[in-house]
């Protein structure tokens, strides 16, 4: 777990915080193009392979039975700030597969986004699973468990759904999965090496044009992401404010625990970060960098600069900055 | 900056996340009872040095001529969470000063404390300098300021709240600071190596029947954080819960980049932390299972398993665990 050195904190001209971490690129052929930390290292990708976990959804034509536009499937994608666009598309989703928020498994939380926020804490509401950032993804698993006549219980590591998650999670990490562990949201999260979801990435960025219905899949999954960074987050968000700060080019998605991914399809890259320390903060720094020396973004575009560079405090004072270590990106 | 292995997280039976940190014990010789990572770590002690920057406060005399009682001596000492309790108290004392809210530096931000924030985001009311978490600490050096006869601009470097901060910052640490950062709320913040804020917290342990004014200011404003510690932070905050459940045993403070700091006077022991990664989450689990190992409060008090123990989801379904490293504490 010791990590490089990838971002540094700094105040008063002194290294405040830092933080270690393990990235790797990879090429369409799975090869590793460069790599910081250890490769090997196994993580939780956690929410960062969402598309991943979507791939059953639209390969099994599913998505198709169910006739998901890309909105919807970006949203199977995404860690959404439960703005209205989110809540209001998941619902008139489930409802179009004759189901309710009561057949979601994720669990509820209040949401990011602060007008939905604002709604909720001032008219004493409590907010529901519609609300949970995951609610995208599990009505991508509701969607599927409809099309396979399975039951109910689609979190549960048995469940058809999960079987199929984890048939594509390892297929396209190239690597036996040592395990899962329950995320937030009670789905299974398996574990991968950061070179597996580096080329699981890779893969993404190199579907096009080749036969099969998985990479179809693939190329659907992360366009939809490219088209639809509204719905992969949300306002304020580095993974929507990225993608859309890109054009388009990359389809960029986070995970708790600090891990972000990212999918370069003109330049056929895939590329897997993980933060030891699980800070988000330091997660979207280090991604920001990688687009930076990936070429897709000027490092002086405002959404590299919200995650490198000064840092102001309440009053607008220069207090230090955020940089990569030295030896990173 | 490298740090030992301290706090880490695991889910599905696997390391997930892990923090690094530096930690030392002093006793009230100022020598080291144990330490880990490297106790000459140069560090910004950030808010967990409040107590520190109020000795000027109340060893000149400005605490008794404003008349100021333990609740706002606590509250000088605090990263408080805004809520009534807090803002009511600064308001009265601004008030009592001849002052008001336009006199402080520490620029404006939304409050922690829920019922706070509903108030104001149902009202369409913006946060105000009262609400920064510093305010308390800021009318301290405004009641200084009024004592001195000196100018307003309170925060900054060469004004004499400021000398006088420094002055007994360095003395009370034992070594010259090498320079200040900016802090948050735009006072000064003087580095200093984590041992060093392990022998000033070993010395606010150490004052009682000292002579002096120093020793007298370290015991009023060590005591009162234990009598008030709703003052010092708030409802469902860890420094505030970590107080009363070692039932005032402890006077315990955070600091922004997970700085912590512990003074317990029955023991003789002053103790200091730094995550070097600045996580909050590790930082109070780190302090927790130090306030274990001393026999201040018990293993399985909820105030630590708050901070140390298995993890849940939103479903209530448990997924890991946060646990301190091997040979922490």
């Amino acid at each position: 777990m010791s990590g490089a050195p990838m971002i540094e904190l700094w105040r008063g001209g002194r290294l405040e915080s830092a933080h270690l971490g393990h990235a790797v690129i990879c090429d369409t052929t799975g090869q590793i193009v460069e790599s910081w930390g250890d490769p090997t290292a196994l993580i939780y990708p956690r929410s960062s392979c969402k598309m991943v976990q979507g791939l059953p959804l639209v390969e099994s034509g599913a998505a198709d039975a169910a006739g998901l536009e890309p909105r919807r499937l970006a949203l199977a994608c995404a860690s959404h700030s439960g703005a209205a666009i989110h809540t209001d598309t998941v619902t008139r989703w489930l409802g179009d597969l004759g189901l309710s928020e009561a057949d979601l498994r994720c669990g509820s939380h209040m949401p990011q986004d602060k007008p939905a926020q604002k709604g909720l804490v001032c008219s004493d509401t409590q907010p529901c699973q519609i609300h949970n950032n995951c609610s995208g993804k599990h009505s991508g698993f509701l969607t599927l468990t409809k099309h396979m006549k399975a039951g109910p219980e689609y979190v549960e590591i048995d469940h058809p759904v999960q079987r199929a998650v984890r048939a594509a999670f390892e297929d396209v990490t190239g690597e036996d999965s040592p395990g899962h562990g329950i995320d937030g949201c009670s789905a299974p999260n398996f574990a991968t090496s950061v070179t597996g979801l580096a080329r699981a990435m890779a893969a993404f960025a190199g579907a096009d044009g080749k036969p099969g219905a998985r990479a179809a899949a693939m190329v659907r999954l992360r366009d939809a992401m490219r088209a639809h960074p509204e719905m992969v987050a949300g306002e304020e968000r580095a993974c929507t404010n990225l993608m859309r700060a890109t054009g388009g080019k990359v389809a960029i998605k986070g995970g708790a625990e600090a891990v972000y991914v990212a999918i370069l399809p003109e330049a056929g890259l895939g590329v897997a970060l993980k933060i030891v320390d699980g800070g988000t903060r330091a997660s979207e720094a280090a991604i920001a960098a990688l687009l930076v020396k990936l070429g897709v973004i000027e490092a002086g575009h405002p959404a590299i600069k919200a995650h490198l560079g000064t840092q102001r405090n309440w009053r607008g004072i220069e207090t230090g900055e955020i940089r990569t270590a030295p030896g990173f990106a």
